[in-house]
């Protein structure tokens, strides 16, 4: 392993939390050490090469209004944003009927009574909750006594607006609304904005104007690639970093390919692994025990190649939400920007995953085959390339897309999550108040740790 | 480190669980090795030393009926029993009022008929939870979509009474109502029994006769220790194990304290330290993500120690229930068998721990011996010694006294509990379908563990 390297800081992880911090760090004249367990950067940001110079995504693509960060980001490193939506209809497919419709609400005349009626109330209480210290809030208490799925159900809310919304929450938590505790989830509604744009369901949920706006030209991972270009030679692949010691002096890093020894460390990379660290002396326990309770969601992308996106001639935009028996049950047109060839995502997320995910690869295929085919017909079976990418298989991730807080987490052990150890400082989509668990979260919160570590020369 | 060592099993862990393993392989003629992370063996048990050959517990200490399996293991090894019970009135405090009580029913007029009430409905539902696999049982789904303190409040049971519950689950869970499904508590109540006797309340919670019946002379960790010799030089201490590689031939073990080749490998240690291990293939993600989803409770014990009991003498047990603002919650006479010199033991656990723990030491000792005034008097502060043992600050436990699921974990990711992972299996007190996070829980999944690793010859 040779001798020891010194830095001014080592950042461990190369997604876009740990690159933008370094970036910051390396501008204000540090010097740095970033060090990336796997043999490209990125994180939970990945492009799949579908020939041609053609991409498409297996991780977070999307991006749009109040996403100042990334969207700035992008911008500085020469990375060009275009329009998600494509122009056509939505299929609705509830228990194997499909429907097509235009704007944003699915035709179902079940559903949308109690659907607008939890919209009015989640706005209502969402709107109560601090971004920055949701366990200040007025309900904090009664509110993270209760999963998601309860407090949905408070008001006489019916099962089928319940499935509803857990359509969103496959995809955006890969999990349940009885996974995360009420509070995390009006929580999580209320990091949809920024300091001046109070968070909205809309905004999260929506795809023009909302979370799904925009896609990067050249595919998401390129922002975090044309990072580490900048970064010329600091950043260190195939480095994962095994024990991290503090003592008075500085900080001991021991990574697979080699030593640092730095004054401070930032540590961007997922609660879930911060916690597989050895470290010494050991983290907090009130800071274990909150990486203990912060559970990846289960989620895996499903994308399906074709000569050319078939569904835009039939006037589809190649986007559904199916209910009842279907392995997808959200899905994009997933084609790069000038049209070709034709790419279908879907998320498998949530209870599907945890139905489908152990099932032979086969029968899976054929089940999410059978979804897309549900949205955009039976050309769906003509498939030139099938890719999955499931991220609870992912040594160095475990889990998609983001961290769930249960019950009584945010309450009991919130205010530990961003407080520095020593000389370590915390940074990645889990540790920003504003579009937690996005790509603007996580360049937020290394902005943020970069600061806090310049803050103490 | 030398060269690897071969043995038929590996066992990791010499807590309860994996030194029970592996005494059955012992006799069955096994070749085996057993890892150690700590210097000593026990695991969740620990011993005190009092001086003059004296010990109180400050880990596990008791055990009562249908715990037969810790209770046969004790005798064998030559470990004594005696009830753990002293004769005298317990004390209930309610916002600083103190009331003297005998029998089972603390005396609060406003929280009993409540009590009542929940402790019919959690008798009749518990009674349909299978033990063996509670996401089977006739309500899981609807059961598993709530915490516990929505389902206990759900009948118009009152705070008074709820609270009540938690004093119980601040010792049994480190935690609170709301950290756990309603499944999985109920589930729990359920495991309080065997094979012929159903689990109830009544045992978990029970002194004479319940779960707090009985214990072991010369401390629990005797019992540990005395496995650990019969083993006879096959227990390695300080050798935490950092990798698991297994291949179509065997697995491949790596500990600080060398490297171990053997057939099969029961890991014996809590899930949340088992998803901490490098693992060679990684980990089924089912079952890395059950791991991150079973953390450990947050439970500090607190020992103070008198020259005698002198509460006996003023015809008081040593026991207390204590609500409303007290640090310690549920206390306990902790004194020798032969009466000196007394001991008071009270946990610290759940919201409580979350509040005291990270205070300066001094100033919760103060609280923690005004908490045991207010059950015997001032007295209390004429404290020979104070320990306090944080079972969540122990790098090789990192937290206490067991784990606790929240919604939804049983219902889709229970099944994966046990599953042996190709040459892998599971041991310890959470893998057990009965007395699941007891000693007796712990005792069973040995054997069970042991049983099937010869099953595989």
């Amino acid at each position: 392993m040779g001798s020891t390297q010194h830095t001014d800081v080592v950042v461990i992880g190369a997604g876009l939390a740990g690159l933008t911090a370094a970036r910051q760090l390396v501008a204000e004249g540090k010097s740095i050490a970033v060090l990336e367990a796997r043999d490209r950067v990125g994180g939970r940001l990945l492009n799949h090469d579908l020939g041609d110079g053609q991409v498409t995504e297996i991780g977070g693509q999307f991006a749009g209004p109040t996403q100042d960060h990334i969207l700035a980001l992008a911008e500085e490193v020469g990375v060009a944003t275009y329009r998600a939506a494509v122009p056509g209809e939505t299929v609705y497919v509830h228990d194997g009927k499909a429907k097509r419709y235009s704007g944003h609400t699915p035709p179902d005349l079940f559903a949308l009574p109690d659907m607008g009626i939890a919209l009015a109330r989640i706005a209502k209480e969402a709107a109560k909750v601090d971004p920055a210290a949701p366990w200040r809030s007025p309900h904090a208490r009664e509110l993270d006594s209760m999963t998601y799925e309860t407090w949905l159900r408070k008001a006489e809310i019916t099962g089928d607006a319940v499935d509803m919304f857990s359509l969103f929450l496959n995809s955006a938590y890969g999990g349940e609304a009885r996974d995360a505790s009420a509070l995390f989830s009006l929580w999580y509604v209320a990091t949809f904005g920024d300091e001046t744009h109070p968070g909205t369901m809309e905004r999260g949920t929506g795809t023009t104007g909302g979370a799904q706006d925009s896609r990067f030209v050249g595919g998401s991972q390129l922002v975090a690639q044309r990072l580490a270009e900048e970064l010329d030679g600091r950043v260190h692949l195939s480095a994962p970093v095994r024990r991290i010691s503090q003592d008075s002096t500085g900080v001991t890093v021991v990574s697979d390919a080699g030593d640092w020894r730095a004054g401070q460390v930032i540590v961007a990379v997922p609660p879930v692994l911060a916690a597989r660290i050895v470290w010494d002396p050991l983290l907090p326990p009130q800071q274990d025990q909150l990486f203990q309770r912060l559970p990846f969601g289960t989620l895996m992308k499903c994308v399906s190649v074709y000569d050319k996106p078939f569904w835009r001639e039939d006037g589809l935009s190649g986007m559904g939400l199916l209910r009842g028996g279907s392995p997808i049950r959200e899905m994009f047109d997933n084609t790069p920007p000038d049209g070709g060839p034709g790419v279908l995502m879907g998320f498998l997320g949530g209870r599907e995953w945890r139905k489908w995910a152990h099932r032979p690869a086969t029968e899976r295929r054929g089940a999410v085959l059978r979804s897309f085919a549900q949205v955009v017909g039976d050309r769906a079976f003509d498939t030139v390339d099938y890719v999955e990418q499931d991220w609870t298989a992912e040594q160095w991730t475990q889990g998609g897309p983001t961290s769930v807080a249960a019950p009584g987490v945010l309450s009991d052990f919130g205010p530990w999550m961003g407080l520095p150890f020593g000389r370590v400082h915390w940074a990645g989509a889990e540790f920003s108040p504003y579009w937690n668990g996005f790509m603007d979260g996580a360049v937020r919160s290394g902005k943020h740790a970069a600061t806090e570590v310049l803050g103490r020369d």
